[in-house]
C-alpha cells in the first residue's frame, strides 16, 4: 500500500488547489419516501370550477370519452406504482402502431364517439367534436391525426368544397367509415406553396371523365396521412387544364383502394417511412397514371366543368378560387392549436407533480432537501408556462366560438387567428415540453414518463397545416393589409382587435409601482404599445422599400425582422384579451384571484421580451421592475401549483408514473411483477 | 347543378370579403428538377484547409475511422437516390439495436480503434481518443456513449481513482473488452446530489471485505448504461461507513456478471427501459443486497481501509476527497460538450445543403420559384447557427487542450470551463437541431433525415454528465469564488480569462460604424464590458443577501437570475475568446477573411442578446446598429454557405438523403428496388 498512499498524497496537493467538483453538501443517510403532494398541498380555488372555465364546454362528454379509453384493453392500461396508466406502445413496429390506431378507432366508432360528426349541423357539434379530439390527443397524437384527417380534411373537403350531390354520397358513408379518406394535397416538390403543386388534371369531352395524372417525381402526393394502409379514397388536389388552360388548383374526389384494400388500377402508392413521431399514422405517397373519374368527382363548389368540357366559376378572381378551395385547412389549424395546449397542459402537469415530490440538495448542513419548486429558479421555470397554458385555452376557447359562428365577414378574422394562434400555441407547446422535459431531468427521457416523448409526437406541429414562419407573416400581411385599407376608407380600426390603434397611444409610466405591474390596463397598454407601433413602423419599412422599387413579396422580405416582432406582439396581445375577458366573467373570489395572478404573469413575461427594450417601450428600469414582478408572481403562485394543475382535468391515468410514486414504480417488486 | 351553382355563388359573396388564404403567388407547370449545390455554389477559400483549422487535430485518423465504418455491412450501408448512406435502423427494436451497438463494436475494436485507449500515456492519445469519439458520435449517439461510459468512466474511474494494482489489473483487460465496464453512481433518488446517495459500504474485519448494500429502493443504481445487457463489471459509488462514521462516497469495483453473462449473486439487475433516445445503450438499475467484496476492490488513490478497518485518508477535509472522487467526469463532460458541436454540424449541412436546392415562391408573377436560401429570414436563422458552430469548434479545441495538459494548477479552469462549455454547448446544439428540422419542413421529420432523430437522440445532453442548469450554477459560484479571492490578495485577476478585470471598464461608442461592428476589439470590450458587470452585480447581490442573513446557498438561490447572466456572459467571452485566437494564427486571405465574418456573427449575435439592452450596456440605437450588422454578415455569407459546410469534413454517407438528391430519392424507382 506504499505506493498508493504516495500517490494519495500527490493527489492531496492537486485537491488543495481545486475547487469542489459540484455538486451539494448534504450527507444523508435516511432512505427516500414518496409522499404525494395531495399531502402537502392545500387547494383554496374549486379546481372543477376552474377546469369547466379552462375547458369552456363538454366537460362531461370529455370524461365519458376519458373513461371508455380507461375501460378497453386496447388502450394498454399498465399498472405502475399501484396505479393504472393508459397509453399507447410506442415500442411496437410502425405497422404495429399503424393497426393499434385504427382498432381505437373502430372500438370508439362502436361506441358512438364519432356519431354526427359529418352529418349534424356543424354549429351544433363542432365544439363536441373539438372536445373529443381534444381528449383523444391527449392519449396520443397518432388517433387523434388519423381522425382528424378523415373528418376535418377529407370530411370538411366534401363539405365545403362539395355539393348536396357530394353530401348525399359521401357524408354519411364516410361518418360509417365504410369510406376511409386521405387528403392529397402535398406534394414532394411543393408543401407551403400549393399553388405551385405539379398534378394535372384534363377532361376527356369523349367520355365525360376527368384524367388525373403526376407527370413527375416532385408531383408526387407525399405525407398523406391514411394513404399508406388503410385510406379507400381521397381528394386529390391539382392544376385543372381546360382547353389549354390552367384554371388553376381545384380539388377531386378518387378512390385509391377496393373494398378489400387492393390498391386501384393505375394508382400507385409507397409508404413515407419512419418518422420522429406520429408512427400510428400511415403517411404515404401517391402517383397517379392517368387515373379516370367522372366528371361529378370534381368538388364543385368553387367551380365545375360543363359536359362539354367549358369550365364555369361564378368566381371571377383566381386567387379567390384558391383561397376558396383552402377552406378545409381552417379546422384544421383549429384543431392543431388546441391540441397544443393540450399537450403543455399535460407535460407542465407531470412537471409541476415531480417537482413538488422530487428533492435536491439542501440549503444548510444537515438540513432536509429542499423540493424542486421551492426553489426559486425552479419557479422561475415552469410558472411563467402554466400562466401561458391558461392564456392559451381562453384564447383557444376564443378561437373555438370565433370559428364555430364565423360568418362572410368573419373569414377574415378567422384566417388571421388561426395563422396566429396555430404558430403561436405550437411554438410555445415546444417550448413548454422542452423546459418541462428538462425539470424531470432524466426520467423526463423514459419513454413511459411521456413529457419527453411527446416533443418528438408534436413537433410536427410547427411545420404541417402551414408552416409557423409563413403563418406569421401571413399575420404581418394581413394586419399591413387592413391598415392601408382603413386609412384609405380613413374610419377607424374595428377588425382584429386593431380598435386600439383609434384611441391615443398609451404612455407607460415611468416608474410603475408593484400595483400597476399586476393591473390589466397597464397590462393592456403595454401589448398594445408594442402592436401598434411596430404595425406603424412595419407600414413604413415595407412602404419605404417600395418606393425604392421593390415588388410587395420583395419588401416584406426585406422587412421580415419587423414583421417578425409584429405578428408576435398581435399574438401576445389577441391571447391577452382572451384572458381578460374570461377573467371578467367570473365573481370577485379566489378563483378570480388567482387568475388575476396567472394574468399578470402572462403579461409581465411578454413584456419582458427582448422587443420592448429593443424599441424603447420600456425603459431600462421599468425593464428591471418587471422582471421583479415576474419573481413576484411566481412566489405568490407557489401555493397554488398543484391546484393549478389539478384544474387542467386530466385523469391520472393520462399522466405518468413519474407524476405519482415515481419511488413505487421502479421498484424491485414492480420489477418481478 | 343548379343548386351548386347557387352555392357556389354564395361562396363567392363570402370570399369577396376575405383574404387569399396563403401561401404564393406562382402558379408553375415546368417539373422541378434537383440540381446539386456543387453546381451553382463556388469555394473562395480552401476547404480542406479550413477543415484541417476546425477539426484542429487527427483528421487523417478521423478519415480511417468514417472509412472503416463506410466499408462494413454492420453500419447499415442503404443506397438512397444513388448515394450510399450509414445509419444506424432506428426502427429494430431496443433489444436489436443494443446488439447491433455491441457488434459494431468489436467489429472496431478488431480494427485497433480502441488500441492504447487505456494503457498508452494519457497525453500522448487523450486527442486521438477524442477524434475518435466525435467521429462515432456522428454516425449513432449510442456506440459513442457506450464506448466512452466503457472507457471514460469504467476506465477513467480506474485511472484517476485506482493505484498501481488496479492498473495492472483492470486496464490491458479493459482495453481489450475483456472486462466490460460501466459506472454506478446515479441512483434513483439522486442524480445532481451525488453526496446525497443512499448505497451503503460497511467494512468486515472477520473475512478483509467490504460488503455492499441498496437499503431502499430510492438507492436502486439508475440510468447505468451497459448495465442492462452487457457489462460484466461496474465501479459503484457509496457512502463508506467505518466504525460508525460516514467517511462520504467511495468507489469499489464489483463484478455483475459471470464471463457468460450470468448475473452474480447478490446483485439484481432490471432494464431502465425504453427511452425517447440512446436506445443503444442498455441502461439499466442495480441493486446490491450485501455483496462482499475482497478490501483492494476500494479505488483507493483518496483513501484507503486498512486490513484492521481503519480509514485512512492523506485528505482531511471530505469536501476534497468527494472532488476527487469526481474526477472521471471531467473526461465525460470534455465529450459531451465536443460530441454537441458535431451534432450541430450535422444538422446545419444538411438544413444548409437542403436550403441550397429547395425552392419556394417567386416574388414577382411568373419568376422561378426562390431558393429557401435566398430568403434573408432563411439565412437569418441559419447562418448565426453555422457562426456558432465555428466558434464552438474552435472553443472545443481550445478545451481539448486545456485537458490534456491539465496540471494541479489548472483543475480550477478545467472544473469551470467543463461545466460552462458542456452546458453552453449542448443547449446550443439543442437549439441549433430544433432551428435545422424546422428549415427542412416536413422533411425533418423523417428518420431517415437524421435532423429530426437527432434532437431526441442528443437530448439528455443537457442533463447527464451534470444537469446544465446546475453546472451554470457552479460557473456563477466559482467566479464569485475568485472574484472575492482577488480582492483579498489584492493582486489582480490572472485566472478564468478574467484578467481583463484588471483594465479600465471598457467604452462602447456612442455610434458604431459598421467597420466598428466588425472589429474584434470592440466585440471582445463588448463581451468583456457584459461580464465585468454582471461579476460586480452578482458579487454585490449576493453579498447583500448574506447581510441580511441568507445562507451562502439562500443568496445564490436569491441571486439565480444574476447568476444565470452572468455564467453566460462568461461562457460566450471565453468562446469568443478561442475564436480570435485561433483567427490570429492564420495569414491574411480568403480563409482569415470569412472567418472574421463568421466571427463578427457570432460576435453580434452574442450582443444581441437581450441582457445588452437590460442592463444597459447597448443604447436602443446601437442595440438597432447590431442588429442590421447582424443581416448584412448573413447577406455576406450567403455565397460561402456550401463550403462553409464541406469544411465540416463530414462525409456524404454520414449525413442524409435530404442533403442531396432528395428528389431521386424519393422516386418510384426507389421504392421498387
Amino acid at each position: 500500500m506504499d505506493r498508493a498512499f504516495q500517490r494519495t498524497k500527490i493527489f492531496t496537493n492537486h485537491l488543495l488547489l481545486q475547487s469542489s467538483d459540484p455538486l451539494s453538501s448534504l450527507s444523508s443517510n435516511a432512505c427516500l419516501s414518496y409522499s404525494t403532494p395531495e399531502d402537502s398541498e392545500s387547494y383554496v380555488f374549486d379546481v372543477k370550477q376552474m377546469r369547466n372555465l379552462i375547458d369552456g364546454h363538454d366537460v362531461e362528454e370529455r370524461d365519458w370519452l376519458f373513461g371508455l379509453m380507461m375501460r378497453s384493453d386496447l388502450f394498454n392500461p399498465k399498472v405502475r406504482g399501484g396505479k393504472v396508466f393508459v397509453s399507447p406502445d410506442y415500442t411496437q413496429s410502425m405497422e404495429q402502431q399503424r393497426e393499434m390506431t385504427m382498432k381505437r378507432i373502430e372500438y370508439l366508432q362502436d361506441k358512438g364517439v364519432f356519431k354526427g360528426w359529418l352529418t349534424e349541423k356543424e354549429e351544433d357539434i363542432v365544439l363536441r367534436i373539438c372536445a373529443f379530439l381534444e381528449v383523444l390527443s391527449i392519449f396520443d397524437h397518432s388517433i387523434k391525426i388519423r381522425v382528424g384527417v378523415h373528418f376535418f380534411l377529407w370530411g370538411g373537403a366534401i363539405k365545403f368544397l362539395g355539393t348536396k350531390h357530394h353530401h348525399d354520397k359521401w357524408l354519411r358513408a364516410s361518418e360509417n367509415f365504410t369510406v376511409k379518406g386521405c387528403f392529397a394535397m402535398t406534394e414532394l416538390g411543393h408543401g407551403s406553396n400549393v399553388r405551385g403543386i405539379e398534378t394535372v388534371t384534363t377532361y376527356d369531352t369523349n367520355t365525360g371523365e376527368f384524367v388525373i395524372n403526376t407527370p413527375c417525381e416532385s408531383a408526387q402526393k407525399y405525407w398523406i396521412g391514411g394513404a399508406a394502409n388503410h385510406a379507400t379514397h381521397t381528394v386529390v388536389f391539382s392544376q385543372l387544364h381546360i382547353n389549354g388552360t390552367n384554371q388553376g388548383v381545384h380539388a377531386f374526389l378518387v378512390q385509391i383502394r377496393d373494398a378489400d384494400g387492393n390498391i386501384c388500377p393505375n394508382i400507385r402508392i409507397a409508404d413515407c417511412g419512419h418518422k420522429i413521431g406520429l408512427n400510428g399514422v400511415d403517411n404515404g405517397r401517391i402517383w397517379f397514371d392517368n387515373v379516370r373519374v367522372p366528371r361529378e368527382n370534381l368538388l364543385n363548389a368553387v367551380a365545375y366543368v360543363s359536359h362539354d368540357g367549358q369550365y364555369i366559376s361564378p368566381i371571377k378572381n383566381p386567387d379567390q378560387r384558391f383561397a376558396a378551395s383552402m377552406a378545409p385547412l381552417r379546422g384544421g389549424r383549429l384543431n392543431v392549436s388546441v391540441n397544443a395546449v393540450y399537450q403543455s397542459k399535460v407535460g407542465l402537469a407531470i412537471a409541476i407533480r415531480y417537482a413538488l415530490t422530487r428533492r435536491a440538495f439542501s440549503l444548510k448542513q444537515n438540513e432536509p432537501e429542499v423540493l424542486l419548486l421551492d426553489y426559486p429558479s425552479h419557479q422561475r421555470r415552469l410558472f411563467p408556462l402554466v400562466a401561458k397554458a391558461y392564456a392559451m385555452s381562453f384564447a383557444a376557447n376564443y378561437f373555438k366560438m370565433l370559428y364555430r359562428k364565423r360568418t362572410p365577414e368573419s373569414n377574415k378574422t378567422v384566417h388571421v387567428v388561426s395563422s396566429s394562434f396555430k404558430a403561436t400555441f405550437t411554438w410555445n407547446n415546444m417550448q413548454i415540453l422542452k423546459v418541462c422535459r428538462e425539470a424531470c431531468g432524466g426520467q423526463g427521457l423514459k419513454t413511459e414518463n411521456r413529457v419527453g416523448h411527446l416533443k418528438a409526437e408534436f413537433d410536427v406541429q410547427s411545420t404541417f397545416e402551414g408552416d409557423n414562419t409563413i403563418l406569421m407573416q401571413q399575420v404581418s400581411k394581413a394586419l399591413l393589409a387592413e391598415y392601408v385599407a382603413v386609412r384609405k376608407r380613413n374610419k377607424g380600426f374595428t377588425a382584429l382587435g386593431l380598435g386600439h390603434m383609434n384611441k391615443p397611444r398609451p404612455v407607460i409610466p415611468s416608474q410603475p409601482t408593484s400595483t400597476t405591474l399586476r393591473c390589466s390596463e397597464f397590462q393592456m397598454d403595454a401589448l398594445c404599445l408594442r402592436e401598434r407601433d411596430l404595425l406603424d413602423h412595419f407600414v413604413a419599412e415595407v412602404s419605404n422599400c417600395r418606393a425604392r422599387g421593390a415588388s410587395s413579396e420583395q419588401a416584406f422580405n426585406m422587412c421580415y425582422q419587423l414583421g417578425e416582432d409584429l405578428s408576435r406582439a398581435f399574438s401576445e396581445r389577441a391571447i391577452f384579451q382572451t384572458f381578460v375577458e374570461a377573467e371578467a366573467t367570473l365573481p370577485a373570489g379566489s378563483l378570480k384571484d388567482v387568475l388575476g395572478s396567472l394574468r399578470s404573469l402572462y403579461a409581465l413575461t411578454c413584456t419582458e421580451d427582448a422587443s420592448y427594450l429593443r424599441y424603447g417601450y420600456l425603459s431600462v428600469d421599468n425593464g428591471a421592475g418587471v422582471r421583479r414582478g415576474i419573481a413576484k408572481m411566481c412566489s405568490e403562485l407557489r401555493p397554488h401549483a398543484l391546484a393549478l394543475v389539478t384544474s387542467f382535468g386530466i385523469p391520472d391515468a393520462f399522466l405518468s408514473p413519474l407524476a405519482f410514486n415515481w419511488i413505487d414504480a421502479n421498484s424491485w417488486s414492480s420489477v418481478e411483477a
